[in-house]
Protein backbone atom coordinates (compact mmCIF):
# COMPACT_ATOMS: atom_id res chain seq x y z
CA UNK A 1 0.00 0.00 0.00
CA UNK A 2 3.17 2.34 0.91
CA UNK A 3 3.53 2.41 -3.13
CA UNK A 4 0.10 4.63 -3.43
CA UNK A 5 0.25 6.70 -0.56
CA UNK A 6 1.36 6.97 3.21
CA UNK A 7 -1.14 5.51 5.76
CA UNK A 8 0.38 6.76 8.49
CA UNK A 9 0.38 10.67 8.80
CA UNK A 10 0.94 11.07 12.77
CA UNK A 11 1.54 9.88 15.86
CA UNK A 12 -2.12 9.62 16.54
CA UNK A 13 -2.08 7.09 13.71
CA UNK A 14 1.20 4.94 14.74
CA UNK A 15 -0.08 4.39 18.00
CA UNK A 16 -3.40 3.14 16.41
CA UNK A 17 -1.56 1.08 14.35
CA UNK A 18 0.58 -0.23 16.87
CA UNK A 19 -2.42 -1.00 18.58
CA UNK A 20 -3.98 -3.23 16.33
CA UNK A 21 -0.49 -5.35 15.66
CA UNK A 22 -0.68 -5.41 19.25
CA UNK A 23 -3.99 -6.89 19.43
CA UNK A 24 -3.29 -9.46 16.50
CA UNK A 25 -0.19 -10.99 18.63
CA UNK A 26 -2.41 -10.88 21.52
CA UNK A 27 -4.77 -12.75 19.91
CA UNK A 28 -2.38 -15.57 17.91
CA UNK A 29 -0.93 -15.83 21.42
CA UNK A 30 -3.72 -17.00 23.14
CA UNK A 31 -4.12 -19.79 20.24
CA UNK A 32 0.44 -20.26 20.51
CA UNK A 33 -0.12 -21.41 24.18
CA UNK A 34 -2.48 -23.73 24.08
CA UNK A 35 -0.10 -25.67 21.59
CA UNK A 36 2.60 -24.96 23.86
CA UNK A 37 0.71 -26.57 27.23
CA UNK A 38 0.25 -29.81 24.94
CA UNK A 39 4.16 -30.03 23.83
CA UNK A 40 5.28 -29.08 27.57
CA UNK A 41 5.75 -32.10 29.75
CA UNK A 42 7.15 -30.27 33.24
CA UNK A 43 4.27 -29.63 35.16
CA UNK A 44 5.88 -25.75 36.25
CA UNK A 45 5.97 -25.08 32.97
CA UNK A 46 2.72 -26.30 31.84
CA UNK A 47 0.78 -24.64 34.94
CA UNK A 48 2.74 -21.46 33.61
CA UNK A 49 1.57 -21.44 30.12
CA UNK A 50 -1.98 -22.35 31.83
CA UNK A 51 -1.63 -19.25 34.19
CA UNK A 52 -0.14 -17.09 31.62
CA UNK A 53 -3.03 -17.72 28.75
CA UNK A 54 -5.95 -16.72 31.23
CA UNK A 55 -3.82 -13.69 31.75
CA UNK A 56 -3.42 -13.25 27.69
CA UNK A 57 -7.25 -12.66 27.86
CA UNK A 58 -7.04 -10.27 30.32
CA UNK A 59 -4.91 -8.52 28.27
CA UNK A 60 -6.69 -8.45 25.34
CA UNK A 61 -9.70 -7.31 26.96
CA UNK A 62 -7.71 -3.78 28.34
CA UNK A 63 -6.51 -3.61 24.39
CA UNK A 64 -10.35 -3.80 23.55
CA UNK A 65 -10.46 -0.75 26.36
CA UNK A 66 -8.06 1.49 25.10
CA UNK A 67 -8.50 1.43 21.87
CA UNK A 68 -12.86 2.35 22.88
CA UNK A 69 -11.03 4.82 25.90
CA UNK A 70 -9.18 6.69 21.85
CA UNK A 71 -12.40 6.35 19.87
CA UNK A 72 -11.39 3.56 17.31
CA UNK A 73 -12.99 -0.29 17.06
CA UNK A 74 -10.88 -2.77 17.81
CA UNK A 75 -9.36 -4.26 14.92
CA UNK A 76 -6.48 -7.09 14.57
CA UNK A 77 -3.61 -5.92 11.49
CA UNK A 78 -1.18 -8.78 11.51
CA UNK A 79 2.04 -8.26 12.38
CA UNK A 80 5.34 -9.83 10.31
CA UNK A 81 7.27 -9.71 13.51
CA UNK A 82 4.97 -11.69 15.48
CA UNK A 83 4.33 -13.97 13.28
CA UNK A 84 8.49 -14.75 12.67
CA UNK A 85 8.73 -15.03 15.87
CA UNK A 86 5.90 -17.82 15.86
CA UNK A 87 7.69 -19.70 13.12
CA UNK A 88 11.32 -19.87 14.59
CA UNK A 89 9.96 -21.07 18.07
CA UNK A 90 7.91 -23.73 15.99
CA UNK A 91 10.57 -24.75 13.82
CA UNK A 92 12.94 -24.71 16.57
CA UNK A 93 10.77 -27.11 18.68
CA UNK A 94 10.16 -29.19 15.44
CA UNK A 95 13.96 -29.67 15.21
CA UNK A 96 13.81 -31.43 19.25
CA UNK A 97 13.61 -35.32 20.27
CA UNK A 98 14.54 -34.81 24.24
CA UNK A 99 11.40 -33.74 26.35
CA UNK A 100 13.64 -32.26 28.86
CA UNK A 101 15.17 -30.37 26.13
CA UNK A 102 12.11 -29.47 24.47
CA UNK A 103 10.98 -27.66 27.74
CA UNK A 104 14.33 -25.50 27.91
CA UNK A 105 13.51 -23.95 24.35
CA UNK A 106 9.81 -24.02 25.11
CA UNK A 107 10.52 -21.78 27.79
CA UNK A 108 13.26 -19.85 26.03
CA UNK A 109 10.75 -19.13 23.07
CA UNK A 110 8.10 -17.87 25.21
CA UNK A 111 10.35 -14.72 26.71
CA UNK A 112 10.83 -14.36 23.54
CA UNK A 113 7.10 -13.70 22.69
CA UNK A 114 7.60 -11.53 26.28
CA UNK A 115 10.07 -9.34 24.78
CA UNK A 116 8.56 -8.75 21.66
CA UNK A 117 5.48 -7.38 24.09
CA UNK A 118 7.61 -5.76 26.45
CA UNK A 119 9.01 -3.85 23.13
CA UNK A 120 5.57 -3.21 21.88
CA UNK A 121 3.67 -1.64 25.11
CA UNK A 122 7.21 -0.14 26.02
CA UNK A 123 6.34 2.03 22.89
CA UNK A 124 2.43 2.12 23.13
CA UNK A 125 3.00 4.01 26.73
CA UNK A 126 5.42 6.32 25.77
CA UNK A 127 2.88 7.09 22.36
CA UNK A 128 -0.17 7.53 24.51
CA UNK A 129 1.90 9.59 27.31
CA UNK A 130 3.34 12.29 24.42
CA UNK A 131 -0.58 11.87 22.72
CA UNK A 132 -1.29 13.37 26.25
CA UNK A 133 -3.41 10.13 26.65
CA UNK A 134 -2.18 9.65 30.18
CA UNK A 135 -4.84 7.22 30.68
CA UNK A 136 -4.63 5.06 28.07
CA UNK A 137 -0.91 4.75 29.03
CA UNK A 138 -2.27 3.88 32.76
CA UNK A 139 -4.06 0.75 31.09
CA UNK A 140 -1.40 0.01 29.13
CA UNK A 141 1.16 0.03 31.80
CA UNK A 142 -0.68 -2.36 34.07
CA UNK A 143 -0.23 -5.30 31.28
CA UNK A 144 3.78 -4.06 30.56
CA UNK A 145 4.04 -5.08 34.41
CA UNK A 146 2.19 -8.40 33.77
CA UNK A 147 4.23 -9.51 30.75
CA UNK A 148 7.98 -8.14 32.74
CA UNK A 149 6.68 -10.60 35.72
CA UNK A 150 5.68 -13.51 33.65
CA UNK A 151 9.59 -13.36 31.61
CA UNK A 152 11.12 -13.10 34.92
CA UNK A 153 9.08 -16.13 36.06
CA UNK A 154 10.37 -18.10 33.15
CA UNK A 155 13.61 -17.15 33.79
CA UNK A 156 13.76 -18.23 37.56
CA UNK A 157 11.66 -21.83 36.46
CA UNK A 158 14.46 -22.13 33.27
CA UNK A 159 17.72 -21.76 35.87
CA UNK A 160 15.80 -23.34 39.08
CA UNK A 161 15.16 -26.71 36.72
CA UNK A 162 14.33 -26.62 33.41
CA UNK A 163 17.97 -26.00 31.76
CA UNK A 164 19.76 -28.53 34.63
CA UNK A 165 17.14 -30.99 33.36
CA UNK A 166 18.12 -30.38 29.60
CA UNK A 167 21.63 -30.34 30.33
CA UNK A 168 21.24 -33.78 31.41
CA UNK A 169 20.14 -35.00 27.71
CA UNK A 170 22.56 -37.03 26.13
CA UNK A 171 22.49 -37.59 22.32
CA UNK B 1 14.44 -31.40 8.22
CA UNK B 2 12.19 -31.87 11.22
CA UNK B 3 10.60 -34.19 8.79
CA UNK B 4 13.20 -36.63 8.27
CA UNK B 5 15.29 -36.28 11.52
CA UNK B 6 15.46 -34.45 15.07
CA UNK B 7 18.90 -32.22 14.55
CA UNK B 8 18.84 -30.89 17.88
CA UNK B 9 19.12 -33.36 20.49
CA UNK B 10 21.29 -32.14 23.47
CA UNK B 11 21.09 -28.47 25.32
CA UNK B 12 24.78 -28.11 23.50
CA UNK B 13 23.10 -28.40 20.33
CA UNK B 14 20.50 -26.09 21.42
CA UNK B 15 23.06 -23.87 22.66
CA UNK B 16 24.91 -23.77 19.42
CA UNK B 17 22.04 -23.41 17.06
CA UNK B 18 21.28 -19.95 19.36
CA UNK B 19 24.71 -19.21 18.86
CA UNK B 20 23.92 -19.40 15.21
CA UNK B 21 20.72 -17.12 14.72
CA UNK B 22 22.50 -14.75 17.31
CA UNK B 23 25.16 -14.60 14.88
CA UNK B 24 22.91 -14.26 11.65
CA UNK B 25 20.91 -11.49 13.69
CA UNK B 26 24.20 -9.19 14.75
CA UNK B 27 25.72 -9.97 10.78
CA UNK B 28 21.96 -8.63 9.40
CA UNK B 29 21.53 -5.48 12.01
CA UNK B 30 24.88 -3.57 10.37
CA UNK B 31 23.37 -3.69 7.09
CA UNK B 32 19.88 -2.44 8.80
CA UNK B 33 21.42 0.18 10.96
CA UNK B 34 23.00 1.34 7.66
CA UNK B 35 19.79 1.95 6.44
CA UNK B 36 18.37 3.21 9.19
CA UNK B 37 21.17 5.91 9.37
CA UNK B 38 20.30 7.52 6.09
CA UNK B 39 16.25 7.25 7.31
CA UNK B 40 16.40 8.86 10.44
CA UNK B 41 16.88 12.87 10.53
CA UNK B 42 17.12 13.80 14.49
CA UNK B 43 20.87 14.19 14.22
CA UNK B 44 20.99 12.35 18.22
CA UNK B 45 19.15 9.13 16.50
CA UNK B 46 21.48 9.12 13.44
CA UNK B 47 24.53 9.32 16.12
CA UNK B 48 22.94 7.05 18.18
CA UNK B 49 22.66 4.49 15.41
CA UNK B 50 25.87 5.26 14.26
CA UNK B 51 27.19 4.39 17.90
CA UNK B 52 25.36 0.96 18.13
CA UNK B 53 26.87 -0.01 14.44
CA UNK B 54 30.20 0.16 15.85
CA UNK B 55 29.17 -1.65 18.85
CA UNK B 56 26.97 -4.35 16.62
CA UNK B 57 30.11 -4.97 15.39
CA UNK B 58 32.30 -5.69 18.44
CA UNK B 59 29.08 -7.96 19.49
CA UNK B 60 30.59 -10.62 16.12
CA UNK B 61 33.57 -10.43 17.09
CA UNK B 62 32.55 -11.52 20.64
CA UNK B 63 29.94 -14.38 19.63
CA UNK B 64 32.76 -15.71 17.09
CA UNK B 65 34.89 -15.79 20.45
CA UNK B 66 32.10 -17.87 21.99
CA UNK B 67 31.96 -20.22 18.86
CA UNK B 68 36.07 -20.86 19.59
CA UNK B 69 35.98 -21.30 23.24
CA UNK B 70 33.11 -23.81 22.55
CA UNK B 71 34.99 -25.69 20.11
CA UNK B 72 32.60 -24.46 17.61
CA UNK B 73 33.02 -22.83 13.60
CA UNK B 74 31.02 -19.57 13.78
CA UNK B 75 28.16 -19.99 11.25
CA UNK B 76 25.41 -18.18 10.16
CA UNK B 77 21.59 -19.78 10.69
CA UNK B 78 18.90 -17.94 9.43
CA UNK B 79 16.42 -16.54 12.18
CA UNK B 80 12.49 -16.16 10.90
CA UNK B 81 12.14 -14.18 13.88
CA UNK B 82 14.56 -11.26 13.21
CA UNK B 83 13.61 -11.87 9.21
CA UNK B 84 10.05 -11.41 10.65
CA UNK B 85 11.36 -8.13 13.14
CA UNK B 86 12.88 -6.73 9.90
CA UNK B 87 9.60 -6.69 7.44
CA UNK B 88 7.88 -5.01 9.83
CA UNK B 89 10.21 -2.80 10.78
CA UNK B 90 10.28 -1.81 6.83
CA UNK B 91 6.91 -2.02 6.36
CA UNK B 92 5.68 0.31 9.14
CA UNK B 93 8.63 2.45 8.07
CA UNK B 94 7.44 2.75 4.11
CA UNK B 95 4.32 3.61 5.14
CA UNK B 96 5.04 6.80 7.14
CA UNK B 97 5.68 10.56 5.39
CA UNK B 98 6.20 12.66 8.14
CA UNK B 99 10.29 12.58 9.37
CA UNK B 100 9.47 13.24 13.19
CA UNK B 101 6.72 10.37 12.98
CA UNK B 102 9.30 8.23 10.95
CA UNK B 103 11.91 8.73 13.56
CA UNK B 104 9.62 7.56 16.61
CA UNK B 105 9.16 4.99 14.59
CA UNK B 106 12.55 4.22 13.80
CA UNK B 107 13.49 4.59 17.75
CA UNK B 108 10.53 2.06 18.32
CA UNK B 109 11.62 -0.39 15.71
CA UNK B 110 15.17 -0.51 16.90
CA UNK B 111 13.54 -1.10 20.37
CA UNK B 112 11.77 -4.01 19.37
CA UNK B 113 15.17 -5.63 17.81
CA UNK B 114 17.48 -4.91 21.01
CA UNK B 115 14.26 -7.00 22.99
CA UNK B 116 15.38 -9.82 20.64
CA UNK B 117 18.58 -10.22 20.92
CA UNK B 118 18.02 -9.48 24.85
CA UNK B 119 15.80 -12.53 25.11
CA UNK B 120 18.48 -14.65 22.63
CA UNK B 121 21.83 -13.39 24.49
CA UNK B 122 19.50 -14.21 28.49
CA UNK B 123 18.77 -17.59 26.92
CA UNK B 124 22.39 -17.82 26.02
CA UNK B 125 23.84 -17.25 29.33
CA UNK B 126 21.28 -19.55 30.89
CA UNK B 127 22.02 -22.24 28.91
CA UNK B 128 26.20 -21.77 28.91
CA UNK B 129 25.89 -21.42 32.80
CA UNK B 130 23.54 -25.10 32.69
CA UNK B 131 26.03 -26.50 31.01
CA UNK B 132 29.02 -25.49 32.93
CA UNK B 133 30.78 -22.55 30.78
CA UNK B 134 30.36 -19.32 32.81
CA UNK B 135 33.73 -18.54 30.37
CA UNK B 136 30.97 -18.24 27.51
CA UNK B 137 28.45 -16.80 30.05
CA UNK B 138 30.88 -14.05 31.26
CA UNK B 139 31.51 -12.86 27.15
CA UNK B 140 28.33 -12.83 26.24
CA UNK B 141 26.69 -10.91 29.55
CA UNK B 142 28.86 -8.50 28.08
CA UNK B 143 26.64 -8.06 25.06
CA UNK B 144 23.82 -8.50 27.07
CA UNK B 145 24.71 -5.20 29.03
CA UNK B 146 25.00 -3.52 25.72
CA UNK B 147 22.04 -4.41 24.59
CA UNK B 148 20.14 -3.28 27.84
CA UNK B 149 22.12 -0.18 27.58
CA UNK B 150 21.02 0.79 24.14
CA UNK B 151 17.65 -0.04 24.81
CA UNK B 152 17.55 2.76 27.78
CA UNK B 153 19.19 4.62 25.61
CA UNK B 154 16.63 4.57 23.10
CA UNK B 155 13.66 4.88 25.41
CA UNK B 156 15.26 8.45 26.74
CA UNK B 157 16.00 9.84 23.51
CA UNK B 158 12.12 8.90 22.72
CA UNK B 159 10.92 10.32 25.90
CA UNK B 160 13.39 13.67 25.56
CA UNK B 161 12.33 14.50 22.76
CA UNK B 162 11.80 12.49 19.35
CA UNK B 163 7.84 11.56 20.66
CA UNK B 164 7.20 15.40 21.81
CA UNK B 165 8.64 16.19 17.97
CA UNK B 166 5.93 13.25 16.42
CA UNK B 167 3.12 14.10 18.52
CA UNK B 168 3.31 18.12 16.79
CA UNK B 169 2.90 16.54 13.73
CA UNK B 170 -0.31 16.84 11.79
CA UNK B 171 -1.91 15.10 9.04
Amino acid sequence: MALFSKDIETLDDLFVHTLQTTYYAENQIVDALATMIDKASAPELKTGFEQHRAETQGQIARLEQVFRMHGAEPRQTSCPAFDGIEKANDSTAADIADQHVLDAALAGGAQLVEHYEIAQYGKLIAWARALGRDDCAAVLAETLAEEKATDEKLSRLAEASLNREAAHATA
